[in-house]
């Protein structure tokens, strides 16, 4: 057993990890404190329940790839390259947890899915980060789609969790090698629409005649 | 207790719906049995496991919806009108399902993401289904894009699937409003590239120029 310090930060890992791979209802208590090294009786000195737990580790998820969505939105760069830029570093992110977990994709809407109808302290939570990437994502969006903005974001995570799914599914990270084209192709079509260009290299010149 | 004779057909409704709205993990063949009026003791009469059961239900599923696919497929039209009519039939049939049981989202997906470490064979029968309904939906975009078909068919189920998932987490089938709107995009963009147009009321103009 390690340190008592260090308790709580190897518990919220190990119900990250066991979430990630495995999903909520599949996992208890006693398997997160086998792979934290913690004693099962000192689990309830840091969290009230295995609900508590998994509010705090989707926050630790969360928490370390929030800077990377605040970076592409408030970057000096055309929309189009932010997303980009984000899209890029998510995917990457993925390929570097497959080589080191032998695990793919987005433990927010895989939870999330499970407890459809269950748990819905665990599911607001992962309600409000979605929203949160959204909003996000539409901060970016509006630059190329001002009519249909939030439409437009929710299309942009959706081809993207959509993607995640299949390569999770296929256990095959090559799919998604084309998800930021297939977004690119939805954000010219909102800029042709809107007549403003989606900048940079991304354009495709129709924008500029529309 | 019903007729043994149904007892197989409320076997396999019970576990559909029970593995469509919880997953696979929270579900027991005692609760299974409950739901279809069926003896714990005459369960494995019929199926060997648990596991057994659900790959039939999961079959049952796709049974119950794969003629949509087929007409789309075999449809005398032009190739985005018989993606069309495919996906509002898929979203309306979502909604109808809401409506009678206030369930959301993609029985296949939801089941095959929650057992990516487990189940080999669920998996797989899953995985088989999956990669059906894209050779499906690639002969419908081979029309559109040539070179890319695959990667297109793969966007397009991505763009629906994502969407399901966002529309269960929000509870909220509003979300698949502009779900044909967006995959049009893809398509059209698609079409551009290879200079095929998307036709019918839904081209833009754009592709007979390209």
């Amino acid at each position: 057993m390690g340190r008592t310090s260090d308790a709580r930060q190897r518990l919220l890992a190990a119900a990250g990890d066991l979430m990630h791979r495995r999903g909520y209802a599949a996992i208890g208590v006693a398997e997160i404190c086998a792979r934290a090294e913690v004693r099962k009786g000192s689990f309830y000195h840091f969290f009230p329940s295995k609900e508590a737990l998994s509010i705090a580790a989707i926050d630790a998820y969360w928490e370390a790839q929030r800077p990377e969505w605040l970076a592409a939105r408030d970057r000096a760069d055309d929309p189009s390259a932010r997303l980009e830029s984000l899209i890029h570093a998510l995917i990457e992110a993925q390929r570097a947890y497959r080589e080191t977990t032998g695990n793919l994709g987005c433990m927010l809407v895989n939870v999330g899915i499970e407890l459809s109808d269950r748990e819905p302290s665990v599911r607001a939570r992962i309600r409000e980060i979605l929203d949160e990437q959204t909003a996000l994502v539409a901060d970016i969006v509006v630059e190329i789609d001002r009519d249909t903005t939030l439409v437009t974001a929710r299309a942009v995570l959706a081809q993207l969790e959509g993607a995640l799914l299949f390569a999770k599914l296929h256990d095959d990270p090559s799919l998604l090698d084309h998800v930021w084209a297939q977004i690119r192709r939805i954000l010219d079509a909102a800029g042709d629409r809107a007549g403003v260009g989606t900048g940079g290299d991304f354009g495709t010149g129709r924008s500029e005649a529309g």
